[in-house]
């Protein structure tokens, strides 16, 4: 291994992420001029003719993309999951009139959306929560409650490397919440099990600033006197996600990334894409002898973000500095937590992954071979 | 006029608005690779050696433009300034203890802020509001509430073209609140007389996405229990603005952009050359003999958002197709009030206007013409 690039750089970073090589002529071609408009993304107001049809023709692609019921409105908004977290609460605790909502914590970030919601009412847990989040709690110790205002999860916990393979299934007529940020254009969902499902741009649509909402009509209009009116689910549906400035240029990257998806066969396809390439680290794991492992159970392992480990953790900073050298960046573990990731979302390809998995096992070689040499001078 | 382009499209939008020529490569260099790191800026972590340098490097320039005294934070945060609207009663109706708040309404920027705050506590207006905001209320109609949490105030109401060229003094240990959207980067301001200065980055520094806040020290860590976590400046400051992640493109843009501020001079010469461009624009009107007016009160005309009307208001929808057929565009009034409007914002140069100084002669040569040709004729 040699410090001099000879590949180009590859981010498995879990967001900002990687963008698609092909889509980089687009994106500049926009920043020069939109649509013969004669003016760069940048300038183009968001109350004209050209960005109104930009955000259409976004709301529009996502629709044909999941088959959207027409029950449903499509929002883009600011402040990310964070700032959902709060939104959710202060939207839908009118709802059923009872500020009480049920959270099925599986990870790091269903627990910080739990905890931020309990600013506003009795946030209870659907089951106890696994220690480190290594697995999704058995559905058998799950109790809902009936009169919650609703029921929250998120489909794919980015940190603990743990996914939903099954959409879980609230008493009636308590709407379902899902944070989908992470997982969201990566696999067909039936969106009408849903009353809210929201995921950041940053991971699979492109780039930071926006957060796509996909919104029952039923639960519009049963916000708190206290919702920051950007987050006002009612007024966003009014104004078609232009109540306020929105950063125009992320709903352009939007747009084109949403084309890529078309373009790439829709998301049976990148469902597909994603099976194989975690597939193939996954496998790398677990044939290492205990070399790599991944902390996250093997029903419940994510295919869009692979925690791993090594067997001796102090290992892990030269990993990640080899990896830097080859050209694989990102792979830190999030901050909380340590230890190493893999974030293969849409735009990382097999080649990127072959590269990943070439250099994983060239590491593993070794230091295998090292740790036997320094056994044998014993 | 004929509907061939020979000329760049310009548009006098109010924001987003134009980007200087000169910085579009450097943006595009950005979106290719950012600062030798093999990843475009879309491709960045927020949490990334590149960015973290990237964002204190804005800070550290806005600091020096504005000579920032050490006792102030400087944040980068979503959901524009319709967001702080919210953010600023949640966090300071905590400041001496009470849920009230004096603002001095100017326009219907600051008389929405006004009807925000309102959700969280008392706010009082400092004087009666003249009607149709043509001028701001005389100083000797002021009062103000020397127990009140903060004084609130818009430095420049971009929908009724007023600006201030005094900064209001409120009674000692009230902190000064500024929405200082459209003006920012636009002139010296003396940091010290301010409690929080805010402005979205959509009109001077670049594209929409971001707002800076600028915050005393001693105002943080006030914030009413129900403040969503991505508004709270306690925790915003204390994660160094990416609580989460923040659109990072938006970023890289504002560090261009305040590059560009420093080689053209700095804010003494942005001031210049807003005087210069706005007074262009007033003489021909003041000199048009009524065929163009502006409802502005002389004294406190905007030096960045001029607003013009007809004194034949049917002909303005003329007006403005005929500007467009120029590539002269973002010229109409806010939708709220109609009209017409030019915002001079700082990547407007002397071309620019000039452009639409001949525009606005030559269409009221043509118009008068016709007038009195019809006149003749009865």
């Amino acid at each position: 291994m040699n410090t001099t690039r000879e590949k180009p750089v590859i981010t498995f970073g879990a967001g900002p992420s990687k963008i698609p090589r092909e889509i980089k002529q687009d994106i500049i071609n926009g920043i020069n001029e939109l649509d013969g408009s004669g003016l760069s993304i940048l300038e183009v107001g968001h109350r004209s003719q050209e960005f109104t049809h930009l955000i259409d023709r976004c709301s529009q692609k996502i629709r044909c993309l999941y088959n959207v019921p027409e029950n449903y409105h499509i929002l883009f908004l600011q402040g990310g999951a964070n700032g959902q977290f709060d939104a959710i609460p202060m939207n839908l605790f009118g709802n059923r009139g009872r500020n009480r909502a049920d959270y099925l914590v599986t990870g790091s970030w269903s627990a910080k959306a739990a905890k931020e919601a309990s600013k506003y009412g009795q946030i209870r847990d659907v089951c106890p929560r696994v220690p480190a989040y290594e697995a999704i709690p058995d559905r058998k110790t799950w109790s809902f409650d009936p009169e919650a205002a609703y029921l929250y999860y998120c489909d794919n916990e980015t940190i603990n490397g743990l996914e939903f393979f099954e959409i879980p299934q609230p008493p009636e007529d308590v709407p379902l919440v899902c944070d989908m940020c992470s997982n969201f254009l990566s696999r067909p969902v039936d969106v009408s099990r849903f009353g809210v499902i929201f995921a950041g741009a940053q991971k699979n649509m492109g780039c930071a600033g926006l957060t796509v909402v996909i919104l029952r009509n039923d639960l519009v209009g049963r916000e708190l006197p206290i919702t920051p009116t950007v987050f006002n689910y009612r007024l966003q549906v009014a104004s078609k996600s232009v109540l306020n400035t929105p950063p125009t240029f992320t709903a352009f990257v939007i747009d084109v990334m949403l084309r890529w998806v078309e373009n790439q066969g829709g998301l049976e396809k990148m469902d597909k894409a994603c099976k194989e390439k975690s597939q193939m680290v996954y496998r790398l794991i677990d044939n290492s002898d205990g070399f790599y492992r991944c902390p996250s159970h093997p029903e419940n392992r994510s295919r869009v973000n692979v925690i791993l480990r090594l067997a001796d953790p102090k290992l892990e900073k030269l990993w990640l500095l080899e990896a830097k050298n080859v050209g694989l960046i990102g792979l830190n573990g999030h901050q909380t937590v340590g230890g190493l990731r893999a974030s293969l979302y849409n735009a990382i390809n097999l080649d990127d992954v072959t590269r990943l998995i070439d250099f994983m096992q060239q590491f593993m070689m070794t230091h295998k071979l090292l740790t036997s040499a320094g056994k044998s001078d014993e």
